[in-house]
This record gives C-alpha cells, structure tokens and sequence, in this order.
C-alpha cells in the first residue's frame, strides 16, 4: 500500500485532526446520484445515525438530488462544511480534491477503488492524490473505503446498508478492508457490542489505521480497539502506541490475516504489501502488547469483553455456575484450552452452596445448579444460577466468575416482571461481587432487542456462547499478562543502526571476521587460530590435545563443507599439517577464486545440547533474533521462538521458556541443566553483534551454540551483508 | 449411567418402536399443572409443533386443566393413547408406570430428575425403573429429559421454551444433555438448519443415544446426524452403527466432551462414567467413521453442511469467488487451517474471468471480485461475484467451490425482485454446477426469516460464517475420507477373547515368558538365552561376540532396572559369567523372596530408530494399541498414535503416517528409511499376542522395538494380566 511518507503527512493525521474528522457535523455528499446503491446505502446509515446537522449535496449535473436543493461543486458551498464524501470515480477525484481545497473543507472520505490495490500505475495515481491532498492540507479516508460510524455522536458517513441506529459503547475499530468492517460491525451490533468509532481506512494513502488508532488510544469513549490489519506499516509507532494503550488500559485486539502462505500471498496481491513472516508479526504483536485473535468472531468477542469490563481478573482461577450439566464439561474442556484454571470450591463456600442445592448433587467447579433449581420456591425473583453465583463469587480462590446462563427470552413475555427483576438482580450481584463476573450465552446466538436492552440497562455482556467466551476470557488474560510483563520494565530504545565499519566486507564475511565481530561485544567462542600454514597448523595441534576441526577462511565461500573446506576430527601435529595441505589444495582446485585467509583450527566439541541463534532482517520490522535448540526440535518440528529486536535477556529467558523442547534446558532426559541466565545474556550479546553491523546487516547465525552445562560457546558464526547503498536504513 | 442390560431392552428399542415413538400424534400429559413452567412449555412447543392431534391432560387433583377435561390416571383412557408425557416428581413415576402398562400405553417420557446422577442410591432407583418398564413393554426416554421434537410431522413433546414451529429439514440428532439439546437446537434454527427428529435421551435408562441413532439411520427424512455424547456405552455397536451408517451415506458428526482432565472429572461427576482417555475417545471415533467436532456451533454447522449438501467433493482442491478482498486473505489462511488447497485457475477459467473483472485485477484463488462489479450493468439480475461464481466452477482443477456472499437484507427491501430473482439464479448455478458449491455467510449471525426462506426456497444452505464454514468443510473431507477408506475394506471383526492358556501367570510374567508369546505369533526377537549358570552365561557370551545384556527373569520382578537387574555392555565369556553372578548374588540380596527363572543373555543393540508398541486395557473400549517413536518423541513430545483393536496392517500404516515423528521413518536426518509393510506386520502380530492372553490382559508392551533398517526385532517386552474372575470378558 502506498502511504504518503509521514513526516509530510502526520500534519494532517494528528489526534485532533482525526478527532475532527470523525466529529463532522456537516458533510457534502459530492456525485451522489439518486440511482446510486452506495448514496442510497450512505444516506439511509446517515439517517439512522440521526447526527449530522448539515448535508449538502454536490453534483455538476443535477440541481436536486433527494428533494435537495443540490450545488454543482464544493466551491459552490457558502460557508466549508466539515467533510466531504467523494462518490465520483478515480478519474474525477483529482479534480474534487482541488474543489475541496479552495473550499477550505479539512476532510474527505473517497469511496473510489481502482488506486494502489491496481498496480503500478494505480500505486503512482495513489501517491499523487496522497501527496497533493497534503498540500492542500485535506485529511483523506481512502481511496477505497467505505466511510466510518461514530456511534457516540450519530455520525454514519458508512455506504453500505444500515438497518438500525448504531449502538453506542466501548469497543472502537479501524479496519484495512471495506467488506471486513461491515461484517464485524454488524456481528458487533448483533452481539449487543457498542461501539464509540467504527472506521475503514481503505488503502490509506493519508489516514492508516496507526493514526486512527493513535487518536482511539486518546478518545475518552473507546475502552478497548479492535484492529483488522492486512499489513504492518510503520513497526516502531506499533510498539510506541501499543505501550501507550497499555499505560491508557486500553487493550488492542488485533485480527491479522496471512498466516498460512496462500494467505500471505493473497494480501500482497490485494494490497501490494511487503511479504513478512507471520511468525515475526505474531512476535511483534506480543511485544507491542497487542493481543491477536483467530476469526472475526473472536475479535469482536474479546475486544466486547474487555471494553466492557470495569475490572479485570488478578488471575487465571475460575469459579464456573451454570444449570446444564453438559455445559459444565464443555466448559472445563474449554478452560484447559485456554489455560484458565478451575479450582475447587473452599469448604466454606462448599457449605452455603449447599443449602441451595439437592441432596444428591455434587458440589464441583464447574458448578451444575441441576434441574432442582427450578422447582424451588425463592424469596426473590432470581433463578438457582444467580443464587448460586452469589455465593460462589465470594469464594477466595477464584480471581473471577463465569456462568454461561438459561437462554433469555427474544421478546418480553406476557409478565416481564419476573424477567426484568431478575436481570436488575444479577446487575447488582455483578456489580457488588469481589471479582468480575462474566456472562454468556450457550452458543454463538444474536442477541435480540429485549434482551440485550435488559442487559444493557442492568451494565451486563453477554459472551457470545462458551466457546468464544472462553477463547475471549483466555484472549484477556494473555492481555493482562502482557500488559503486566511489559509495563514492568523500561521502554527499550528502538536499535539505532550504527555506521558499519568501513572495513566490513560485502555479501559472505570470513569466519575470523565473524568471530572477531561476536568477541567484540564479549560472546564467548571455541577456541580457534587462523593459521596460514602446515607448520602453524602443526603448532596448533599441538596447543590442542584431542581432535580438531579444520575450516576454510575466504569471504568467497559461504557453504563450507560443499567444497570440502570442513574436516573434523583430526588429531596430533602431523595429521594436523597433512590436513591443512590438503584443504589448502582441495579449495584451490574446486574454487580457484576464492581468496582464502587461511584455515581456522579448533578443538572439536563432541555431541551435546545446542542452541541455533539467529538474526535475520525482516522487510517491514528490521532485524529478528530467533532461537531454537539444535536436532530434531528446529530440524523437524521446527520450533523456534522469535523476537524483534532489540531485546534484553528477560526477554530472552521467555524465548527459551517458550520453545516445545525448553524441558531439555531445564534437564529433562538426563542432560544437565543450562545457566539460563548466561545463555540469555550471551544471546543478547549476540544481538548486539548484529545491530553493530548497522543497516548492511543481512543475517547474522551462531549455529551451534553450545550450551552444556560447563559452558557456553558459539561454535560456529555466518554473517552475511548486503551492498551499502540498498539499506541506508530510515 | 445405567442402563438396563441391552439382552432385556432390546425389545422394546427396535427401530420400528422407536420409529413409533417419535411418532406419537395422541400424547397424554401426566401431573402437569397449570402454573408449572415445564407444563407450559411443553404445551407451547406442542402447539407449534401442531403434529398431535389428541392431547388429554392426566391428573389425579384437577378435573379441568388448561380448560380441556382431565382424566385422574392413565387407566382411565378409553384407548391407548400412543405416548405418556410424565411430569411426576421421581417419587410418583413408579406408579405411571404401573398405569402406563395398565392402559396399553407403549412410549414414555419421564422428565423428572433425581436418579442416576445423584448417587449410588438414585442409580438402583434408576436400575428398578428401566427392569420394571421392560417388563411392562414400555420404550422410556428418560428419566431426566426434556424430550424430543419430531419437526417433520410436527410432534414436538418438548418442555423447554420454543418460539416458532420447528424447520423441517436434514439433520437429526441425539443428546445426552437436555440443556445442550436445546441451545443445539436453537442455534440450528436460528441458522437455517432444519431438523427431522431432535432428541435428548436424558438418563438413558432404556432408550439410549445409540438406540436412536439406530432408528435415525433408517429415517428417510434423516441424511445427517448430529450426537452429543457424555459418554461411550456399547462400543461394538458403535462401530457396527458407524459402518451401517457409512454404507448408508449417513454422515455422523459428533461432539463429545472430556478433552481435558477437568472435563473429564465433569462428566463422570455429573454422568456416573467411568473414565476414559479421551485420546482413545478419539480413535474409536474416527475408526467408526465419525466426524468428531470442538463446539455446538461446529456441530451444527457441520451437520447442516453435509445433510444439506446433495454431492460431495471428490477431493480437497477449493475455488473461491467473494467480493471481499480481506475476506479472500481470511479464507486463504482458514484453508490452510482446515487442509484445503486452493489451486490456480486453468488459464481457460482466467482468461473468461477477466472478461468480468477490472483490467487491474489479479485473477487469483481466492479471486476477489472487486468493488468495481457493483457498477457494471448486468443482462439479469446478479452481481459480479454470481456471474464469475458460474465460470469459476467450470474451472477442472478444482473439486468444489466456496463464496462467502455479501449479507441478504434481513428483511425484504421496497423492490424484493432483485434479490429474489437473484437467489433464483444462484440456485440455478449451484444445482447445474459441475462441482458442489458452498456458500457461507461472513460471520456467525443469525439468519432471519426472510433471507432463510430466500435460501430454503432455492435449495440453497449459508454456512454460519468463514470460519465455521472452513472448519465444516474440513470435517466434511475427513467424513469423505474416513468413508472411502473404512469401506474400502472389510469390517474387521470384532476380538475374540481367547481363554488364557491356563498356565499364564497373573500379575508381571517374566520377560522368556513374554517372549515365548511374541515368538509364538511370529514377532522377531532379538536372539537370547535363559541362562541359570555362569557356565551357561559364558557359553552365551562364546555364541555372540560383541557386548551383551544380560536381564534377570522373574515373575516377581517388573522394574528389573531398579533392583540391578539389568546390565549392558558386557564382553567375552569370563565377564558374562562374572556378570551372571553378580546378578543373581544382588537380587538374592535386594529381593530375597523373588522366584528368579534365571538371566536372559542377548546382544546388545546399539543406538537407532526406536518404537514403542504397547497393548492397554481400556475400560469401555478394551485393548487398544498405542505407538510412537523412541526419543524425546514419546517421553518428551507425547507424540504416539492409538487405535482400538483389532487392527490390520493397512491400520498400523496409517498410525506411523499420523506421527508428528513419521519423517523420521521415511529417512529424515541421514537415517534410513524403515520397512513400513515389515513393520506393520511385526505390530500386528504384536496386537495377536496381546489378543491371545485373552480377558486376563493387563498390558502388553515392547519397549523397544528396533526399527533398523537392517530389520526389526523386539528388544524388551513386559506383560502383565489381572487375576482371571474379574475379567471375565462380554
């Protein structure tokens, strides 16, 4: 996608900017034309919305449109309007923008497609548009977007079909698809989801969705964002503004596709963006504190949850009430899955429970209220359940409280009294429980009118059925986790690239080059001497008792072993200088160019527990260190923890902690168990190496690392680097 | 649960009387009363049902009950009536009964709760209820149920809030949950999925879920079905049921808690289960032929696709057609979650859909058909993603087709021609479609009434959403798949418990003992002697050279290790006889009262590729067989694979397929490749061996099996068999 580069742009993106934009109360409907699906579907969600004051309609060829007195260009307008929304095709939009610009309006949403999703030319078209709209100091929304909601104040610039005034609530959004935004939204508003601001960026030549959501982190109305992101522009704004959320309480929710390779190829090719690892944008997303969902579902499931929530768990134990014995299993396999846990009931609480249960029933977590409940005379219009949950919210050990509830009735019944008491009832239960109390229905159900009016006006959400409430309540404490986990340490600078050395060489470096990089910063090594002759490499060998390994040292040869410039397990003076001779004379026949530095002698390691540390450097987020244990766990099963960096060596430690195979660091099957804190300080080390590369940096790889438990060695390093004139970095 | 013994029941389960049941068109209600909520459910979701054509209220205190006259009893029935709905409390029910069989009456629903969920006590209650209404001729569903709905011919005994008249459509099921049967059934409602029989079996005591499943397998108007299972009863006839159902083009999608530990305790807290591993709940379901889901939503959504959809796709290769450019990313991962490929289209297929599209627009699969469709003038009412649906699906290289469509207007807009035209057209498509079609809506909403009747009356099914639908399709093509390949061979029999040989031992056998079983069924073994003196350990030691293992044999030992029964590397003649004594001086020492065979001298095999084979005794299922791969693969990685018995060699193939570690068979990591057919054979013959030990089998396990690719041959084996009384097989 083409964006306008920030620094010209961020003028007219700014939080009071963006502010304003969402805040029109006037807006110009420029090329409307009555036949219009889109008008019609825009002026029915702006009706609904019932929060525009002003609307203008703009067309050079009709003098009424919709019953309205209609002016044939902006320029035309008395007075600016707040916004304009643009309906004219791609070949006529240059021409609005001017109008707009004389006209002094500030804001203009552009419906057009057939900009930077195109191609080439479409990517130039774009970059013009976005570049004169900043010259005329134009805020744009698109091309290629549907329009926003802001439900708070009734303001639906939206071109697709409305059918009720948006609910008003927490959750705001900012979504980089048209059709995408349109279907949350109306799984959101089904599931009694309010929302604050809803936005489609579109190809975002001028406003992105980090500006959108630099102003929701500020907007007093947004309690948690959701973000629908095809791509990741702009990585180091991503970690300021998510540790920004974090300090606001304000979790971010993120649904990003591309996980799998035909996804990751489907959005390149529908929004041009740079291919990236989906592993490093899932890295990135924890590091910035972003929370990732799965489905669209989830999305809004999770940012509803948290956005509605006054109070968070402390912790992962959950007191669980329901009246379906079949629920209570499904429930408890779904906490497993979500790493929540069930404990059992404290014996006081054990007692009260009771006194409102049968005889017969178990008194378990989860707890099944049985069908006795319902034959009960009560004191109060409650049913079992909420007699129930009032005891057991007390309960000590639990951080939180979930009941999925008996479906609500769609429409009041005949007496709504009891209903309508009930729900008041569960209102102040909730509201005077010592831990949160959430809600949910069995399944992924719309909630119709009445009953999410009785939830609403009692301060309820209801989860849309236990499988996405679980996910959701597992979704929030991976946000309460990470918020905690980050907050408590100091903000790392962004790595700032330093010149690299005017020596360093281009493409493959020599091992000795690599080795004396990683000594710099301290990275401990094998042992090893270059040496440039039988007799030197005889008087290593000597040095060495015990085998050695032989490897050639030219910048020209990248695989080593192809070309027969690796022997292992040489021993004693003679078979030392023997062995140098001959590789000396092997790579001078099979690679005659190569200029060879000598060979490198070490001792050999024998077999034990390695780590592979890499730095690699993505397009979008810049360098990545992954990590991962040597055999079969990255081989086969590839298992491997990644980070941007930098990093420090607690993040470090929560790589290693993350791997399958961390158990075998910890000393499982017989192996010792590693210095964590060491290796985690030697892998950091590492990446400082790599940083002090600065923007040439290619990769950098110590494979292996040797990790036994008497010591820590990097055995062998790659670095390549690329020409300097294509990385000069920012 | 108890249920009565199948011999006693299975007279009054047959298919023709449960056909029978569900059809009851007159229905005594007994105890009701007027302001029970269970009564006025009931009756309200019999009105709308409006099957019944006779409804006569029974109770013994009120001569007029919801103004119809009221008969005291059952006896007092001038004729059978065909069903008795009962809503005594458990201490009345035994008397209906009495009545019931009294006045002719065959079918009862007891609804009351309190029986074999509550204890040892509620069980016998339980037990006596079934024995009595055996005798009595009577089909009881129940007790601790809330019914059943017979949509087709509209026979709804439900007591749970219903609020319009059932759907007719495909998909029957079966729960032992009363509360998930009717938030299952809502949520298929609200989703367009329609139902011929939907039926919550409660307790259990004598219809059970696989009694109806039996039925449901006959029922005409039934072409999927949905179960939710609390428990396994009756193994056998699962798998005989999951066959007849194959054969018969019956999909069965399944939901079965206890995943976890937790839920697990669940069930069996709220069920009386007896404890399964869930991993084998998962084989047996998978060798039966049934599709196992992770939500109610899946299970819906799952069993709707597959009773709706009148072809199924030969294979897995997807074409996509939406206009959602996000949506087309999402789709792209979800068929990568779900295994589906997405091919490029034929060069044909692009060049006829680029006539439709923008020049701009990559013609991808997923294609998306742009925004640019909504402004091109069509010859007839579609839109872009309609018209480019139909020339997509011709395309050969795929094997069915996916669009997630635009939302249909909840409510018929001013002009309904266009859309119903349109949904006329897209009928039309799918049913002339070389290949299925499947349509989803964009996320799990609700589908109102009128898009329903728009879809229903096309004969077209919306899946709930991208991502159930994924995940449905998924399910689907491993219903596809399991069904070819379950048929492709004969049934296999079920194991017969052969008589132990009377000799066995009960307890630990010794390791010659367990040999001698291996090798009697053709197992190869690793050479070894049963030596008894230091003469004949270094005779042995004179027949191999090479390093030996020496192991003491004796019943009374289980974990040689530990008591120094078990030494290796030992070389030459003089050190196996000193080895030999040492061996025995140290048991006499550490386990005085062990009756010790003598020792048993084999080679010593080095490191290599390594299987576990072990033989357990399940509670429900009986022996199952477990495999995975030496190493960290089992110990640190859980990775094995298990079947319920009896297996063949086609079987066997597909568990070493199954393994996260199965490269490592195929020659990954400079290994050689096994002999897959020699080594399944061995595995088989292994499970004979573990079949001949009879109904006294404990376990039976080859711990390692030597996989080289020089041979395969049993290093250690262990069996162990219960005392014979308790385990007296059927």
């Amino acid at each position: 996608m083409v964006t306008v580069d920030y620094s010209l742009r961020r003028q007219v993106v700014t939080p009071q900017r963006v502010g304003a934009f969402f805040g029109a109360r006037s807006i110009a409907i420029v090329g409307a034309s009555s036949s219009s699906s889109w008008a019609l579907n825009l002026l029915g969600s702006l009706r609904l919305g019932g929060g525009v004051e002003h609307l203008t309609f703009v067309h050079p060829k009709y003098s009424v449109l919709f019953d309205r007195p209609t002016i044939p260009t902006l320029r035309d307008l008395a007075e600016p309007v707040d916004l304009a929304y643009v309906m004219v095709g791609p070949n006529r939009v240059d021409d609005i923008l001017e109008d707009a610009g004389a006209a002094g309006v500030k804001n203009v949403v552009v419906l057009a497609a057939g900009y930077g999703e195109t191609g080439a030319d479409g990517r130039e078209r774009q970059q013009r548009l976005g570049e004169r709209a900043v010259e005329l100091d134009l805020t744009i929304m698109g091309p290629n977007t549907i329009g926003f909601i802001n439900a708070v104040d009734g303001i639906s610039p939206w071109a697709v079909a409305s059918h009720a005034p948006p609910l008003v609530g927490p959750v705001s959004a900012v979504f980089e698809s048209g059709s995408m935004a349109r279907a949350t939204y109306e799984f959101a508003q089904a599931h009694g989801v309010g929302s604050s601001i809803w936005a489609s960026v579109g190809n975002s030549v001028v406003l992105t969705s980090l500006d959108v959501l630099e102003y929701l982190i500020e907007d007093e109305s947004t309690r948690a964002i959701a973000l629908f992101l095809e791509t990741v522009r702009e990585p180091d704004r991503l970690f300021t503004l998510g540790r920004r959320a974090l300090e606001a309480g304000k979790p971010i929710v993120a649904y990003k596709a591309g996980r799998s390779e035909e996804g990751m190829r489907s959005a390149m090719a529908h929004t041009g963006a740079v291919a990236t690892d989906d592993a490093i944008v899932d890295a990135a997303f924890r590091q910035a504190g972003i929370v990732r969902v799965e489905s669209i579902e989830e999305l809004v499931s999770t940012a509803g949850l948290l956005g509605h929530s006054r109070r968070l768990p402390r912790g992962r134990r959950m007191g669980v009430v329901t009246s379906s014995g079949g629920g209570c299993n499904i429930i408890a396999d779904l906490a497993q899955n979500n790493d929540l846990a069930l404990p059992a009931w404290h014996d006081e609480t054990v007692t009260q429970l009771r006194e409102h249960l049968p005889e017969f029933a178990s008194v378990l977590n989860p707890l099944d209220t049985t069908g006795f409940g319902h034959a009960r005379a009560r004191p109060r219009p409650t049913k079992a359940e909420d007699d129930l949950m009032e005891i057991a919210v007390t309960d000590p050990g639990i951080d939180f409280m979930f009941s999925m509830m008996t479906p609500l009735p769609p429409a009041p019944p005949a007496d709504p009294d009891f209903i309508e008491s009930r729900m008041k009832i569960i209102g102040e239960i909730v509201e005077a429980a010592p831990v949160p109390i959430f809600l949910s229905s069995n399944t992924c159900l719309d909630v119709a009118d009445y009953p999410r009016r009785l939830l609403a006006d009692n301060g309820l959400y209801l989860l849309p059925g236990a499988d996405l409430a679980m996910s959701s309540i597992g979704h929030m404490m991976r946000w309460v986790d990470q918020r905690e986990r980050i907050l408590s340490r100091p903000a790392l600078a962004s790595h700032q690239s330093q010149a690299a050395p005017a020596s360093a060489p281009t493409g493959t470096w020599a091992e000795d080059e690599g080795r004396n990089l990683l000594s710099a910063v301290g990275v401990p090594l094998v042992p090893a001497r270059l040496v440039t002759s039988a007799a030197e490499a005889a008087e290593a060998a000597n040095a060495w008792p015990g085998p050695l390994a032989l490897k050639i040292c030219s910048r020209d040869i990248a695989h080593k072993s192809d070309v027969g410039g690796v022997v292992l397990g040489i021993e004693g003076p003679e078979a030392a200088a023997a062995a140098y001779r001959d590789m000396v004379a092997t790579i001078a026949a099979r690679v005659p160019e190569a200029d060879v530095r000598g060979v490198l002698i070490s001792p050999l390691r024998g077999p034990g527990p390695e780590l592979l540390v890499g730095v690699t450097v993505d397009p979008i987020f810049g360098p990545v260190l992954a990590l991962g244990l040597g055999g079969i766990w990255v081989e086969v099963l590839g298992d491997s923890s990644l980070r941007v960096l930098p990093v420090d060596a607690t993040m470090v430690k929560e790589m290693l902690r993350e791997l399958r195979g961390a158990a075998m660091l910890r000393g499982a099957r017989g192996t010792d168990p590693v210095d964590l804190d060491a290796l985690s300080e030697v892998v950091v080390g590492i990446c400082h190496a790599a940083l002090s590369v600065g923007p040439a940096l290619d990769t950098l790889e110590v494979n292996p690392l040797r990790i036994s438990a008497a010591g820590i060695e990097a055995l062998d390093v790659l670095v390549t680097t690329r020409p300097r004139k294509e990385n000069d970095g920012e």
